[in-house]
C-alpha cells in the first residue's frame, strides 16, 4: 500500500493518457505505411536492413501479441506472434495493423497501475517491470518507424510529420 | 484534488523510474555517438538528411533547454538552445552531452505530478501538457537515433544493442 501510495504521488502519465499516446504513434506509423510504394514496402531497405513491411510487422506481432501478456500476465511465446501475423500485401497489413488498433483500445483499459509495477517476463522470454515492457513495444515502434523514414527520404519521399499524431 | 486523484489511481510510470528511462535512452545514444568514425558523425547522412552530430545537437537543445521550462515553466525560446550548445568535435559534443546528463539528474526530481498534468508551451512555441511535452522530446530522440543506426549500417558499422540501455 505504501508502495502504490508512492506510486501514485509521483504519477509522470495516466494510463487513459498513456494510451492515447500510443494511438498517436500508431496512427504515424500507419501513415508511414502508406507513404511507401507498394513494391518498396516489401523490398527496399537501406544497409542490408529489413523492408518497412518486415519491421511494420514485427510493431504488429509485438503490439498485438503483447497487449494481453501486458494486460493478464498471460503470454504467449513470441515465434506464435511471428506465425499469427503474416501479411504480403499492404492492405493485409493494414488490416492486421487496424485489428491490433482495436485490441489496445479494447485491453489497455483493463491494466491497473499495480498490474504496471509487477515484474514479469514478456513473451515467456524478456524480463522486466510491466511499464518497461510497454514503453519497450512503443519505443521499439517509434525506432524501427524512423529507419522507415530514412529509406523514404534515399527514395526522394517525404515521410509524414513526426509531430503530428 | 479530484483530477490528482483520479491521476494518482491510473499511473503508468512514476517520477523516478521515468528518469532511469530516460537516461537509459540517453545512454544507448551515447554509446550510437561513440559507434561513428570522427568524420562521418560530422558529414555523412543518408537521402540528403542532417549528419548525425547536428541530430544529437537536436537532442540536446531539446532535453538541456528544456528540463527547466518543463520543471518551472519558464522557457527561453528554440533559438537560444541552437546558440546556446554548439559543437564541431566529438569531444565537445560528448562534453555537452554529459552536461544535460547531470542536469536532467538534478532538475528532474523537482518536477510534480501536479505540474506533468498542466498545459504549457514550450520554448513559447509547442503547446500541451508537461507529460506531453516531455514524452516529445524523448521520442524524437529514439527517432533521431534510429536515423544514426541507418547511417551505421550504410556505413557497414554495427550499432550499439537498441535493448541495452
Amino acid at each position: 500500500m505504501e508502495t502504490t501510495t508512492l506510486q501514485a504521488q509521483s504519477s509522470v502519465i495516466s494510463i487513459p493518457a498513456f494510451l492515447a499516446h500510443w494511438q498517436g504513434h500508431r496512427a504515424l506509423t500507419r501513415r508511414t505505411i502508406l507513404a511507401f510504394p507498394e513494391d518498396k514496402l516489401f523490398t527496399y531497405s537501406v544497409g542490408g536492413m529489413r523492408p518497412f513491411s518486415e519491421l511494420a510487422l514485427e510493431m504488429i506481432q509485438m503490439a498485438g501479441g503483447g497487449i494481453k501478456g501486458i494486460v493478464s500476465g498471460k503470454w504467449e511465446n513470441y515465434e506464435a506472434q511471428s506465425e499469427k501475423y503474416q501479411a504480403s500485401t499492404r492492405a493485409e497489413l493494414l488490416a492486421l495493423w487496424d485489428a491490433v488498433t482495436e485490441d489496445l483500445n479494447r485491453f489497455w483499459p483493463q491494466v491497473t497501475s499495480e498490474r504496471l509495477q509487477e515484474m514479469d517476463k514478456a513473451f515467456g522470454a524478456w524480463e522486466g517491470p510491466v511499464y518497461w515492457i510497454t514503453f519497450y513495444t512503443v519505443d521499439n515502434e517509434i525506432h524501427h518507424r524512423a529507419q522507415g523514414y530514412v529509406y523514404l527520404r534515399s527514395l526522394g519521399i517525404e515521410p509524414p510529420h513526426f509531430w503530428e499524431r
